[in-house]
């Protein structure tokens, strides 16, 4: 069990931390409290900062190793990458300058394993090269999207095209101005084996009866410039060949979507939950009520230690889950990888509440960082399946080992 | 111990009731939806309510009883009140309806025990009418404002004048198109008893230097349109008459406007939780994922009785504080009113946080109340003094029966 | 919503409060530490204090109102018990000292509602009279008793005698060396309708065939000199007139037995968490270390604030229900009642936890009552219905409001 | 940061698990439910599990690392012990059973690594051989133990003799019929610097002056045969060769006995942690109620879930902490070692109270090793130091690297 990365990946962590707290962070804080007039676009200086990154070779380093296509590197285990992601996670805007952020590595990493060649040519390559953005459309308003198999928009093969109908929304990332594509689940077979009904779809968001009825605000933030979308297909025809590994394998590539990609949203959350931790003790020293620093006051040093008892332990359960993915594959990592997914966004969700209360008011502003990195957190506890979802899969591997059939 | 209302109060409660259900919820769920053009003006809905609300003897109801001042009527007693405000807190939009919002509540209060007959007439008065709002400015950016001695804004007696110069934040009010008048608190003695040094003073917004700098997000809410500003006060001159009480008696004066004051809060959370927990057991029940109504997946059912446990006894426990206001007074009643600061923002985040992971993404988003009633709860953590000043006044007051001077 | 006692229930609770205090407290030290050769015995001074309480009227306050029969007394009502049942539970000797200890005390109230004038002769009289003691046998080892249909032991009508066979444990009571019958929950009927299958068998323990297998512990605590056993019943012939009520109808009076008795159980957990609380106190203001009270150090202030906002809330909703059953009875009362079920030692336990921790190893030995309340209010988790079942009851009622069936 | 132990590490810790499971298990539940006559000898089947386990060579495997002398062998690294103890924690008879056990290790290490070749010739040798056991005599009853500095008891050097005056408690293992000496912490030097005060001696158990006044249970438990004593001191002389490292250095020795010790402990609870889960999961599986399997009720699966993230993430952080001891001292694992020191009986206690929950009233007796295993782990949060001054320590160091001096 050796969580040590390699040589190369402690290097990269290194740069990475570097860029965050020296280029990244200023922006970021001139953003904030700036406002946004247009938060539908991508401001100039983070524009500037992606050039900057990639220039320094800090762009898409979430690619996972060991691809046959050379195209596409030999790129970081997921140990390796672990802490790569835990320094962009110090940052809302930094997985974006690094060409890391969520849905597009997700989809990136769809295109990699499941898509073909032509699929790969069309979309992944812009999306890696950073011309295009992407959405992912799977949630949907009319049902409990936490189980998967209740989803209704229907992706009908007519002929050599593949018809799409229905409504979706939470469609991440639909909101950027270079977004150009969504990957969308639908109904193909419902006759079908339950976990073979549904397909995923690549269809360009321009494509005729794609309509982004409004973007979504979660807890208050909009989550500019990706954002959330509800979209209506109404009637939308695309080509056979934008399915991606043919009708009916949507189930299999939202598995298979999902395992790293938890990793990295579970160290980003760790990531978060150091800075707010930081900014606590920041603020806890500097600031005096009562005649001492609001450290000194009450139980606050004793929520300081159990934030680091609960940091370190978390961190170290996503390692270990990151280990196993590497060493055993995702089929065997199911347990560890619902682990992560429940302990990642409460911990962080448990640290910031109380790096929000020791700032008092300013905790709550946009003055700080930690309003938003909340409601991320929050966010994530239901995002990619709540909660409660992934303790019942966490149990039933338990019981399995019991015996229990289900 | 008696916590049965008066008759005119049960009926009161009941009107209130209905008129929230069948007048404000459906204004509440449309203009929630619709989102605001201009987030400061008040939408002429709103202002309609609140003449229907006034037309039906549905207004000022939270005046305290036992007034000297014929005027202002007899007013309802805490335990009166308490189911009242309960009603109120269903929506975010009632207690405006009602002419019964914070801050002008508890401003009204301030200045109906210790304003001079010309303050009452000048300002209170077109309060209660409803023709005026005001602001409350006592928190500042640059000093722990949990400890209210740190307050820096200087409030000096020049002639037959007072002098501020200074700078508020999270000045509640604010915001609003008609707010015409804050109520200010300012360092006039630094050399006085520690409790001694400060005034309350009322600062009308037109004055010359007075300057709203910026209005605040809580979490990404503004609370619109009465909000929170970041003000400004530079050589801000009104008259000596202006100031409440007299110079040096801020202290009294925040104390004293507390009391009541956290009882309405507290019964409005009391409210809000319920709200939340009847759209959690309808959502609830009205949902499907793996082949059940989600309450009946995982500790769905155990936790909607857990808040219910919560909810009651958090009641009770406000009953109980307002009874004992009513019976013997705030002094006696200071650790009372510290344990529902502390309990009822803390009981309603949890069942409402409950509420959303019940409601999926759809409890993140502006389609329900949910996410910003937990905003207002965690924000109300802070306001007023956070959860750890309170429960430090708790402590000291328990100790206090075991000998202990501090 | 009237709380207030009655003037006699006030004096009887300020007489029951000074005799523990003055009389019991003592006696309860002596015999804490100097432990128990015989363990299974009543030492004399217990006895002393059960004939001085009896003496000064202090004796069967638990007797409910209203009875038909003159010769029970008029009794108090559940509001006006409460509070005595709360100053009981400071010492886990009073409640027999008062001749008010469970589980006599539903087993006198079983036979006041549904046992026949020759039952109330044979048995009611000589427990009100304290001259024997009673157990209370329903949990069995071989099945998960939470579910009552579950049980077992039979108990098949021949001609006029009722026979039973089979097994019961946790039977409280049987250890005392006064106990004289048992309560026998038994199944009667397998073919009737799921709750009218069951009887409850008054059985003498000297009948032929009765035998106590073995006594057990509660986490190290035998409950002495009551104690639970392990008690097997092989042919026990008792007549037919020993039927509580008719066979049958065990459901019906072990629902009727409850509601009061947990109210009972509620307070004395009260008035445990408030010594618990009062000890702690006590020992953090007068132990120093690093310098300082314990009270001073880290967030025990705060723990103490949480205690008593717990304690106050928990009390509160205890005599909500208690003046519930009082108005409204049992029927409409079953969510309260299974809500103070787990409220209340889930709030003592976590009391009495924060005292032990701030008494150090002496919070765990025996020279404080700490470790024997911590595991009385842990085993009351589980008694008459664990927490999960409680709390099924509690969201069923909820549920059913919007409209759920079950 | 490898956790990989090495070959032969995970050979013994398969070797261990499989004797505990094959040979201990049964025993401990034939002693459990049988009793003990005399709860201060060792049994007869013990002793012999104790030569089987030696024969096997599972004897003294927690002797560290790299030790000079090559008497006490190579031993194995942190990382390496740590599975073997997680193994030995699942029965509380197995530490002793391998020679393993508390305070004996402890104890053992402060003579390997603080003894003169004589003090390790009369008293580690025949610890390791087994013919002798030991006590740790620290705590005292009359002054708040959590801060060392406030221990009383004198050892005042006279000539070359050191006299003992005062009294301990908890003091551990001095029940045991074995137990031939005692490591006591006195105060030497009033006037020196705060950690140098005190001084660590050995005292065999028969030297006159040395009583034990009375054995001490912990919630119940006696802990036998070990056990935790009361002993006073009265004049007690013994040569000053007994005095370890020379007088005053007690603080030093406390902390390099602690390190490593805290693994042990920390490991052998995540063992039984893993016991009670594995315990629930079984009686869980197996007991209906209402139809069903109880881990089909209401949110037991998500317990179960919340309980193997809980293990996991402790398991993992205290690998980490065990690692950081054996790559960089214990000096720079302060705040690691205190981190697992909160962290593992906290989430021991959580775990087991669940499992005991689910076992229903069988899980509060003896029947099962679940109540035992509580209060162990509950002791454990006061032993060797409260949670509260180890969140102090965690704190300290977070604090520090602000730049804080406290």
């Amino acid at each position: 069990m050796d969580f040590t990365p390699s040589e190369r990946a402690a290097e990269l962590t290194e740069a990475v931390r570097a860029f965050v707290r020296d280029e990244i962070e200023p922006v970021e804080q001139r953003l904030r409290r700036a406002g946004g007039d247009d938060r539908w676009q991508v401001p100039e200086e983070v524009r500037e900062l992606r050039h900057k990154a990639r220039a320094q070779g800090l762009w898409n380093l979430f690619l996972p190793a060991g691809h046959d296509d050379d195209r596409y590197g030999t790129g970081l285990s997921n140990v390796d990458y672990a802490p790569v992601a835990e320094a962009t996670g110090w940052s809302h805007l930094a997985p974006y300058v690094f060409n890391c952020n969520a849905p597009d590595t997700g989809n990136a990493e769809v295109l990699l394993r499941y898509g073909s060649p032509e699929q790969r040519d069309r979309w992944l390559d812009p999306l890696l090269d950073g011309r295009i953005r992407s959405g992912f459309a799977m949630t949907e308003p009319e049902v409990a999207s936490s189980d998967a198999t209740n989803m209704q928009l229907t992706a009908v093969v007519d002929g050599d095209r593949m018809v799409l109908n229905g409504r979706k929304w939470w469609t991440t990332g639909v909101g950027h101005p270079d977004c150009a594509v969504l990957i969308v689940m639908g109904l193909t077979d419902p006759d079908a084996d339950k976990h073979a009904r549904h397909s995923m779809v690549l269809v360009p968001l321009d494509t005729p009866g794609v309509r982004v009825e409004r973007m979504l605000d979660t807890m208050g933030f909009f989550d500019e410039p990706f954002g959330h979308g509800e979209v209506s297909f109404t009637d939308v025809r695309v080509p056979l060949s934008n399915v991606i590994a043919g009708p009916g394998r949507a189930f299999e590539i939202a598995q298979g979507r999902l395992g790293p990609g938890r990793v990295h949203h579970a160290m980003r959350l760790v990531g978060l939950a150091e800075r707010a931790l930081y900014l606590a003790c920041e603020r806890g020293l500097s600031r005096i009520a009562f005649g001492k620093p609001l450290v000194n006051l009450g139980g606050n040093r004793e929520r300081i230690a159990e934030a680091r008892i609960a940091i370190n332990s978390l961190r170290l359960l996503i390692m270990h889950a990151a280990w196993k993915l590497d060493t055993e594959g995702p089929l065997a990592s199911m347990s560890e990888v619902s682990q992560i997914k429940v302990a990642a966004p409460n911990v962080a969700q448990q640290v910031i509440d109380f790096a929000m209360q020791i700032h008092g008011g300013a905790g709550l502003s946009s003055d700080f960082p930690l309003a938003s990195a909340w409601t991320a957190a929050r966010a994530i506890r239901l995002a990619d399946g709540p909660d409660e979802v992934h303790r019942g899969v966490i149990a039933r591997i338990e019981l399995a080992q019991h015996g229990a059939s289900r």
